[in-house]
Order: C-alpha cells, then sequence, then structure tokens
C-alpha cells in the first residue's frame, strides 16, 4: 500500500478500491470465491449451486428523487445476484442506526425497502439492528446479503466476455450519480432526473430466456459504465470498443454533468446493466428487453475485440478514439 | 413506538430493541422465517435445509484485551450460526471504513479475521468495501452475513426449551462487557480480564455428538445472561430457575461490576453459550464439554420449570428469589 491511511479513493469502486482488495485484503482471505472478484459469488452446498453477495449503503442524502437507501439496498443486493444468472431468493439486513435518527424517516425507508423486496420477490428472512451514539455514524448506514439459486448450466461471469461479442447497456447512463450529488449539493436544474434504482433480476430472466449463452452481465455501480467495462475487460482478456454516439444519455442530465465538468461514463448507475452477447443473438435479446420497463431503451454501445486485451476504447463522436481507463479518483464519495 | 427519534435502547438488545423489531421492523416485513427472531434463520433451498444470519459490528473500542472488532465479527456470525445446531461454511463481509483510519489498524484486523475464519473452520467468500468521509462513521464498523447447513434430524430453537431441562452455561459470564467498557472509560483495575471472543461451533457439534437432542442453544450477547434467558422463556412458553450461586464469574470481573455499579447478568459475552437439555442428558453433555478448551468452565445454572412461563427467577444466594426481567436501559452502547 502506498498510504497509510485510508483515503476516500478507496472506496470509489474505481482503480484505488481495486489495489486495496488485491494488495491488502485478499492477502488475508484467499480462496477461490473471493478471488473471483465478482459481483456475487458462487458457492457449493453439496453439489448445490448457489450464489452469495454482501453490499453496504452508506449513501448521503438517505432521500432523492427516485429512490431512498433502503430500496437501494435492496436492489443493489438483488442486482449483484442477477448479474451472475442467478435468481435471489433470500436477503439479510443489517441496520446501523445514528442515536437521534427520526423513526419516521426510518419508516420511510422500512416502507421502500418493503416494497422494492416484493417487487424483485425476494424475502427478507433475517436482520440485526445497531445504535450507535449521534455523531459516530451519519443517521442510517444498511447492509444487505444476499443468497440465489444458479441454475444448472447457467455460468454468466465478467471472465467470459469473448471477442465478437456485442456490448448492450439496458437503458441511460449516470442517472443515479448525478441524481445524488446534485441533491447532495443543493444544486437547482431546470431539467429533472432521478435514480434508475430498480431490480434488474426479472430483465435477466426475460434475456436469458432468448439467450442461454449470454457471458457476462454487470451493473455499472460506483465507478460507472466505465470502470464495470475495464473490469470485463481485465477478467476476461479481451478488449472493448465503445461508440460514444450510441451511449444512451437523459439530455438533462448530459447538461449537468457538463456543468459540473463530470464525465457520465464514470458515475454511478443503480438500475442499469451492461451484457455481452455473442453477436448472432443480440437481435432477439434486445427485443426482449424491449418487453420490459427496465430494458425499454437497451441498445449496443459496442463490442468485444480482441485486440488491446485489458483495455477499451470509446470511438468518439467526431471519429477520433481515446483510451478509457478505470475511475482513478473520487469524485463521489457516498453514492451508494 | 413511543418515541419519535432513535435511542441508544433501541440498540440494547433489550427490551426496547425487541420493540423497535416488533413495532415497527416486522411490521413490513412479513414471513415465517423473520419472525421466528432467531439468530440465525431457517431457510430451505429446494428440500436443502440452510441457516443464513447477519450482523453488523459497531464495537468501541475496536482494540481490546482479548480481541478486536475484527475477530468478534466472524465469531459473532459463526455463533448465531451454531447456535441452531447448524454448521457454519461461509461468510461475507463488508466494511464500513472512515476517511484516516490507519492501514495498519486495518491490516490488523484483516489479520484476527482471517486467524478466526480458519479456526472456525469457514471461509470468506465474497465482500465490500465502502469508505465514508471523516466524521460520518467512527473508524470502522463490519457487517458479516454467514449461512450454515443444517444437518437433517437438527431442530434445536430458543422455542423447544421444555420443563425439566438443566440449563448449563459454557463458562464465566460478563467479560466481554466489562473489559469493553473498562477499556473505553480508561479505567485502571488491579485485577486482569480479557473479552471471550471466540467461535462456539466446535463445541456445539461436541454436544450434539453426544446429544443429539440438545432442544435450545443461544450466545448470550447484547443485553446479556438475563436477556437472553428471557428471551428463551417467552419463545418457549415456560419459566426458568436460577441460582445466582451456580453462575460462574471471574473474580476480577465480579470485583469491577461491583466497583463499577454493572449487574453481570446484564453484560455481554461473546465466547459462551447457553443450553437447554434434557436432564437425563446433562451429565455426559458437560462431559463432552470439558474436553474442549471453550467448554472447560462448563456447568449447570439452573433449570426449566412449568411455572411462570415466560419468567426468570434467580433464586440469591441467601436463599430468597427475585424475578430477573429483560434489559431495559441500555448500560453499554457499542459493546459489540
Amino acid at each position: 500500500m502506498k498510504n497509510d491511511r485510508i483515503l476516500l479513493d478507496h472506496g470509489s469502486g474505481g482503480r484505488a478500491s481495486q489495489q486495496l482488495v488485491s494488495d491488502l485484503i485478499l492477502r488475508y482471505f484467499t480462496n477461490t470465491s473471493l478471488a473471483q472478484l465478482e459481483d456475487s459469488t458462487e458457492i457449493y452446498v453439496d453439489w448445490y449451486r448457489l450464489t452469495f453477495s454482501t453490499d453496504s449503503y452508506v449513501v448521503d442524502p438517505i432521500f432523492f428523487p427516485g429512490g431512498n437507501i433502503g430500496d437501494l439496498a435492496i436492489n443493489g443486493t438483488v442486482n449483484d445476484i442477477a448479474m451472475r444468472g442467478a435468481i435471489p431468493k433470500f436477503l439479510s439486513v443489517g441496520f446501523i442506526l445514528e442515536e437521534g435518527l427520526l423513526i419516521a424517516d426510518f419508516e420511510k425507508i422500512l416502507v421502500s425497502m418493503a416494497m422494492a423486496a416484493r417487487k424483485a420477490n425476494v424475502q427478507v428472512v433475517t436482520g440485526d439492528t445497531k445504535v450507535v451514539p449521534r455523531g459516530a455514524a451519519d443517521k442510517i448506514f444498511i447492509n444487505t446479503s444476499g443468497i440465489g439459486v444458479l441454475l444448472d448450466g447457467r455460468k454468466i461471469s465478467g471472465h467470459n466476455a469473448l471477442p465478437g461479442d456485442s456490448i448492450i447497456i439496458s437503458g441511460t447512463i449516470a442517472d443515479h450519480g448525478v441524481t445524488v450529488l446534485t441533491q447532495r449539493e443543493g444544486l437547482e436544474f431546470s431539467g429533472s432526473f432521478a435514480s434508475d434504482s430498480q431490480a434488474l433480476n426479472h430483465l435477466v430472466e426475460a434475456m436469458i430466456a432468448v439467450c442461454p449463452d449470454i457471458h457476462s452481465l454487470r451493473d455499472p455501480t460506483r465507478g460507472g459504465l466505465a470502470t464495470t467495462l475495464n473490469e470485463i475487460a481485465e477478467q476476461s482478456n479481451v478488449g472493448i470498443q465503445l461508440h460514444e454516439d450510441a451511449i444512451p444519455i437523459n439530455q438533462d442530465v448530459r447538461a449537468a454533468c457538463e456543468l459540473l465538468g463530470l464525465d457520465p461514463l464514470y458515475l454511478a448507475n443503480e438500475g442499469k446493466l451492461v451484457a455481452c452477447v455473442p453477436a448472432e443473438h443480440t437481435k432477439k435479446v434486445l427485443a426482449a428487453m424491449y418487453n420490459r420497463p427496465e430494458g425499454k431503451h437497451a441498445c449496443v454501445i459496442g463490442n468485444v475485440v480482441a485486440d488491446d486485451p485489458g483495455k477499451v476504447w470509446l470511438v468518439t463522436a467526431i471519429g477520433g478514439s481515446r483510451l478509457v481507463d478505470m475511475l482513478a479518483g473520487e469524485p463521489l464519495p457516498r453514492i451508494c
């Protein structure tokens, strides 16, 4: 480690996070499951294939247009499980509450969690609540862990992208990141946008139904689309070519990014997925996605190539091309 | 809810915690698994029986004699799974780190976690790390969730205690609570004590090997032995009689409690279990416990009775008896 203290960067989801995990944490926890570095881990109980995932949510503010920390915590862990092609079944919920939190706010969060769990068809089966004195935490942190069932034959992974694959995004990018940032800073924009927080497991099932051979699925959360695609490029040892023109961005989100000097490629999404799909199946996967509200703006944004393994290139609107690296700094702490 | 804000009491593990869960949280998450209110929940994946458990650790200070927040987080969740008679297999770990935490401290915690996981024979298979700005959390919080395998025929539960059962404790009480409190307050005592943080799953297996018909197992953590026995009395609808003289307490712990005006019955343990065992099997269970370091001070401290269901009575050293209620206030926030 280059530093002697934890920095905000270490929680960015980008390069520094990756280094903290690989240079420090993995030194002490060595097993093939953890070393996969997937959104959720495949485990075997006897011959039964399950996936197991965990995420803590520390978003600030806790309420924002389009959602709150509660539904975010349900949807985020549901999505991590779904990105392996597993069917999310059971969630645990761990609350860390700050003394003085309004019960009414906590109740609003619980209501959103219950609704999100119902929509995603998962059960919250076990929980824990801790309270810390005023000032020892900021309002509320939530951990959700989840168990999913992995049906026979499914082997979707960030390690499985192949040259020739189409890269599909399920909708517009950067909505969540821009929404949380502008809320936190109290910025007023004439445009309107909201977090895209939503569960993607039903969308994934619809995609797998028409194409059991999807290679990779990831939800581009912390670190944004750029970081997620870099992870796939590294894990699968392939190159990725993106077409800037093809990447869907809400007009108002784009305007806000320009004003704030932020690159939407690095902003978090909480209800979007990226899929690497064999080219010959692209059309039917897109057709299946259009049939669901979570996928109605799905489109192809690039393709997997054999050249430049581990790298992501963006072909710009004016025809040039530039290397898109993993997120390096931390523009947005506590985004999720 | 009587209050409009979250109080420290709500995290005590005692009466107020129970009310927060039953009056607020369970209103929104209704399913038979969660409503069991056990340390870990039984879930079915097809016909496969698993247990699932979660706990967040917020102990202050993060280092204390006998352990730190890291091994506590491993042992605590291992124990919650073991208390159902399940075999703990897989853990997730979610870190919430405060910006500025010393990497050296984080590494010490990781080392302890790895050692604790090895001792308990569990694998950390998935994880998550969030960083929040300085002041938004206190150094480090850890969530661990765990999956255990429940062998056929095992049905140990806080609901299954029966009149006639012996109540066994695996060793001295209040060690963890007194250690953390005196450390935090910077109190100097001439005596010596340390946290009892340890995994109990191997002890549980040794007990089940000689007595498959153990009725209830619980680890008396937050809220202490008094609160745990009240939970068993309520859930099993039985009375409990304790013998004050029989409850093992380290001399120095007892002296510290007297000086500080604390009742050891309400102080947390992090490496002890309480068992309700059919009277005829008591001797062989104790013999099996003596054979393991975690159980070498095991003893019978009382018995389950049919009278006064839901109540716990303590027969005092001088022959009187007093009602021992669940923890009502919060003498010790952030004990685990």
